[in-house]
């Protein structure tokens, strides 16, 4: 096992892209990466996704991007953990690198969610779900989030505006964010205010499905310093697994994967969660936020909220979290949306994150969540000097 | 990177299992593997998979599939490559036991292909084609076949029953394999008769789709010998890529990913065509056994149907193919057709094909092809005394 690093990234905004193919989408932040790394071959593509067969009709998704961007020959697949197939394939891609097997690797998470609507979006996601057991009855993910919400809120006594700050964090750090979704801030007031979804979730409470692609490339730390570059090591890569139906877990309000992911990203990493500068964590709904807070580690169990509210989630707090707007305001382009948490990291550990800068930021954390966080995949990256 | 070695093999039968849910066809592959290695955990589990969203509704089966065989909490993810994904799903496992990261590692591939009919079975196989330029305009991959088929026996001055050999091969070893689908014989003559499809690929030309789950244990080799254990050992894992789309590759009649990816895998295993001692190879047409023979060094350029008329390709031949019978004998079920092929040259470097067992077999190599090809995945596994 050697050291791997990021050595380049990039990203398209996230958004409506409905002049942009999947394929399209992808080459731009492959591109982008690839500059950024001042490389022009790789040896391995690793592709997230989740809803192209569904949505576009398109699977097998390694052959025609590592094709499209110039690759064609490359080894190439496409791992799927639902809404974590972004950060199950940077694992891939990882553990490839650490072996040996693969030099350079580039690893993309592209989706494109908004070309269709209504009942066909409504189906695309109900696959996220247990199809037997969930979907079957008429569970969604977001009525499954929305029931964790109302239990969480009834064990730990706490109301909906208890998790304002989560989304008011989300946008403010949206809004300078030019590849966020969002540029609007919003209040503890609008976010009070905002029309119900799915009752206790508000439409200020929940991240918008979207369209976007963000890639990195992968390289042994060794070539990385030889060429004379700073680097940003992968100090951790884990994956785990949760029950996918929320009913057959021993304990619905506890993240069991996440759990188990971090814990082993962190003795991986040989850190603890008072070392982690920031977190990009999987709010894809303020329930899953709080309750990704408490299963790595930063909070006690149910005490989530007090944490953020104690401590701080904004760019100067204890825990800065989704500090380019999270999947609540840069937009949660499925697939793909672990890999942006990958590049956001990476921009804070740079330096590169402009007006959202966070001040001494050495050590990221981000953790992509799939189905409800039956998937939990944790990366720690470490800036070396 | 430590030598890999495969301890547990196990297959459902395959055929249409319209009583059997996805997750329980999965259960009973890995459940077999895994009291075949005599096991009872492992770290992680790696699904290949290319249909279940489409036709099942489900996806994140890594999840889903770890805890239904009692393994909740592993890591598990999905990998496709479209009908390249049960052998993709290997090499990820593969990579991660050589590595270190992972000791135990389990493979299955598991797809149920015979809940739908008609359009909807189209749909989802239209997604192995490049969706906007090939499926837009009417392309199947069946159609993609017929049209390589035509253009090769124009190049090549073939006949329709130059092809026969092969699905009367595939049905011959297919009859006394008790997880094959079919068990009748075929003869030239009725080749010759079979209703067309596609012209000019007609029924007994082509394989059917199928439902099936295949399993395998991976271990460290030094782990397996240390046990006391004779070793099968993964000699060699490659992926490699080409167009996905017909009219994009330099020479639509030459398997280009097959190729590099064969070369890569003699080149790890320091073998070359004449080292292997029978060859589990992609049949779902017998365009694609014809040109995958060609690709993989067995038979120059265009001399594929004349390699199988003068050397053999049966148990006594001089390359026996699809032992066990082959996609074309066994069935094709997808995403676990990969996972088949090496559970099968597994069964033969084992001593264990029954009936259809090989003499002195002791180097065997499969090569799985998704999407006509785009992907082509070769191992080599050795038996080790």
């Amino acid at each position: 096992m050697r050291d791997v690093s990021i050595i380049g990234i990039g990203q398209t905004p996230v958004g409506e892209h409905w002049d942009f193919g999947l394929r399209h989408l992808a080459l731009e932040a492959v591109r982008e990466a690839a500059n950024d790394a001042r490389i022009d071959h790789a040896d391995a593509l690793y592709v997230g996704n989740m809803s192209a067969g569904l949505i576009g009709g398109q699977m097998n998704l390694g052959a025609l991007i590592a094709d499209f961007v110039g690759l064609r020959g490359i080894e190439a697949v496409t791992v799927e953990a639902s809404s974590a197939s972004g950060a199950a394939a940077l694992r891939q891609a990882y553990v490839a690198v650490a072996s040996g097997v693969i030099d350079f690797a580039i690893v993309v998470g592209v989706e494109k969610l908004t070309d269709v609507m209504g009942s066909e979006a409504v189906s695309a996601q109900l696959t996220a779900t247990d199809s037997d057991y969930e979907a079957a009855h008429g569970v969604t993910p977001l009525s499954a989030a929305a029931m964790l919400m109302r239990r969480y809120m009834h064990e730990y006594d706490a109301v909906l505006t208890d998790f304002a700050a989560f989304s008011v964090n989300a946008h403010a750090n949206a809004a300078t964010n030019p590849n966020a979704m969002f540029h609007n801030k919003i209040t503890p007031d609008s976010f009070a205010r905002a029309p119900m979804v799915a009752d206790p979730i508000n439409l200020f409470d929940t991240a918008p499905a979207a369209d976007g692609a963000a890639a990195l490339v992968l390289a042994p730390t060794d070539w990385a310093r030889q060429r004379g570059d700073g680097t940003l090591r992968i100090a951790a890569s884990s994956v785990a697994t949760d029950a996918l139906a929320l009913h057959d877990r021993h304990d619905p309000l506890w993240l069991r994967a996440a759990e188990l992911s971090a814990n082993k990203a962190y003795q991986q990493a040989g850190l603890s969660p008072k070392d982690i500068h920031l977190f990009e964590l999987h709010d894809s709904c303020t329930i899953l936020a709080t309750m990704s807070l408490e299963a790595s580690g930063f909070a006690s169990r149910g005490m989530g909220l007090s944490f953020v509210a104690r401590n701080g989630i904004g760019r100067d707090g204890q825990l800065p979290i989704s500090t380019l707007g999270g999947l609540k305001g840069r937009g949660d382009p499925g697939g793909a949306t672990g890999v942006y948490q990958i590049v956001e990291v990476a921009q804070q550990l740079r330096g590169e994150a402009g007006p959202n800068q966070i001040a001494k930021a050495r050590v990221g954390m981000a953790q992509n969540l799939g189905a409800t966080g039956a998937t939990a995949v944790t990366h720690i990256l470490v800036r070396d000097e």
